[in-house]
């Protein structure tokens, strides 16, 4: 199953909003076959490794993350494929969330005499389509918050000094994050403040799509965001607020503006964004900062998952990770649920899922 | 050595401003006598054990927390003692960092032809006596800041309510810490708003004494730290700005008020308060809060020791933990030094050392 999850993530940054998948098919110990999704529209992974198959497979097993489709999508239903190929066992890692597979799929196969075992690795496999898996039941991106603060919750000094309150080992960490999802979010504050490159560096991956949340179009144009190799990758989402002037000029460097629906702040909607991000195939966003947009990902209810990278130092001023998010008092707050806490580099990392209260 | 830490713990309250030492002598494998410093001014441990053999200690083994001293105070040398009991081997926990001491007592030993070894369980003996330590070097006693708060370094909601931040198993936790302590310190905010006891209950242990930091004197004459059992054992320390009538129905109660310098905020200067609780005995403070004094304590760079129990919340407004303490930027941080991390109920434990920059 792990040979799956690997295989599967080859798909990462192409097959969205399809799941990641990846399929291996073994017979009398070894592996005879394997595939993945490679990207959106084409063929499935559980096909992909029949296809490649190069002797029977009458009597193999067949290992995938994700519950093989029961439906007709672009591509034909991989349960058909699976029972005329003479594949007798199918390994399971999670059922799909998708409301027109869910269990059918698995339903269908043990109808036809194969042998099923769901709930390998789940937690893994679940894990890896997050992402697909709220885009399917909700229509938005799975966001994740990654937050690098000192222990007494800031996250810049009181000179707006960002650069490094986390270690090097959890920088690395991060861009490992990075790698994992479909884009990278940061608000234009952190674009001010730090220029950043928002690119996957430390480690070796793909670079996310990068999205600014920039309500007013204050993006300058210099920016490295606005002159790199990625600026085709790179969406900045405004207001109608914005200067139509500046607006042309800004996708002169080869972005693309969205001009989206402002929330009572005059800020864009956070909704309103998610539905667009998923139009353009993105289902998994690291937000990186700042304050501004954890806080309105959390008034919305649309954040998913919280890293935050605590650093063994005190400030006692600058800014704070987060500012009010409407939590009225202590029973009411957003409670980080079956969280996990380890130590990267010389911090303290918690990750754990977003629950808001009822 | 283990014992020895049991034992010394037995005069946890009663000794300061003298370290917490407790002696063990083994012979032939077995324990043949034992002591503990009971109180201030009464005989050390290791003349209590001796005193207290039934056997002659010919060869045998003394095992002690701290090194013997070697210098006459309120008592003789304990290493008199020891070699005139034929004591052959003492093992020491660590060196007692008086300056009167210091090795001496070991070389003493040394010098009379007994085996010394020195190091046993090292950083436990340290800490049993951390405040003793700083005590003997500075004049001043050891502050541990104990702080519960969310994740985004909230200790209150917006409306003010810490009840509760942190879980049930870190609530016990912090009892043991109110037991390990000489006293615990709070500032007039939180007895205003909590209205605490500050003793110690979900463990077993001694009551610390109480010490409220009150420059303007406004503790109410119906809170129960003046209308209750320990109300001698408890402290207010105020400024020359408090009612004088007032302060007098304060004594009434009870209670001791000490009229302490004020710093240039009006508020009580927290090294004359030092100085203060030395004075009667008390070398280890358990600081509970709240954002006031903990910033005042870190900028006068008294805070020696940080605990802090993270609870896996948002709250994004209400009271921060700490507020500004001077620091410029980033790199003059406060940091935590060789810090610690575990789960403790259902939130994260964090304790180290407090570390000042340059």
């Amino acid at each position: 199953m792990k040979k799956t999850l690997k295989l599967a993530r080859k798909g990462r940054g192409l097959v969205s909003p399809n799941p990641l998948v990846g399929a291996v098919v073994v017979k009398a110990g070894g592996i005879v076959a394997q595939g993945y999704h490679h990207r959106y529209g084409e063929r499935h992974a559980e096909v992909e490794a029949i296809t490649a198959a190069r002797e029977d497979l009458q009597g193999s097993s067949l290992y995938v993350n994700l519950e093989p489709c029961s439906h007709h999508g672009q591509q034909p239903p991989c349960v058909l494929a699976i029972v005329e190929s003479g594949i007798r066992r199918v390994v399971v890692g999670t059922t799909d969330p998708n409301p027109k597979v869910n269990g059918r799929g698995i339903k269908y196969l043990r109808q036809h005499g194969i042998e099923v075992k769901v709930g390998v690795l789940e937690d893994s496999c679940r894990a890896l389509n997050a992402g697909f898996s709220k885009f399917i039941k909700t229509g938005l991106p799975f966001f994740t918050l990654k937050i690098a603060q000192t222990l007494d919750g800031r996250i810049s000094g009181p000179d707006g000094n960002s650069k490094w309150i986390s270690s090097e080992g959890s920088r690395t960490f991060a861009h490992r994050m990075r790698a994992e999802n479909d884009a990278i979010l940061v608000g234009i504050g952190t674009v001010l403040n730090d220029d950043p490159q928002l690119n996957v560096r430390r480690v070796r991956g793909m670079d996310p799509y990068r999205v600014v949340v920039d309500s007013h179009l204050r993006i300058p144009l210099n920016t490295k965001l606005l002159n790199d190799s990625l600026t085709p990758k790179t969406f900045i989402a405004t207001t109608d607020a914005a200067d139509e002037i500046r607006g042309r000029k800004v996708m002169d460097k080869g972005v693309t503006v969205w001009s989206l629906p402002a929330n009572c702040d005059g800020q864009v909607d956070m909704r309103a964004l998610g539905r667009k991000l998923v139009s353009v195939g993105i289902t998994s966003v690291l937000v990186e900062g700042g304050s501004r947009v954890f806080s309105s990902l959390l008034k919305s209810g649309l954040a998913d998952r919280l890293a935050v990278f605590i650093a063994p130092k005190l400030l006692g001023n600058g800014l704070s990770a987060l500012s009010d998010f409407g939590v009225s008092g202590l029973d009411k707050s957003v409670v980080l649920g079956d969280y996990k806490s380890r130590r990267v580099g010389g911090d303290i990392l918690l990750t754990g899922t977003i629950v808001y209260p009822n």
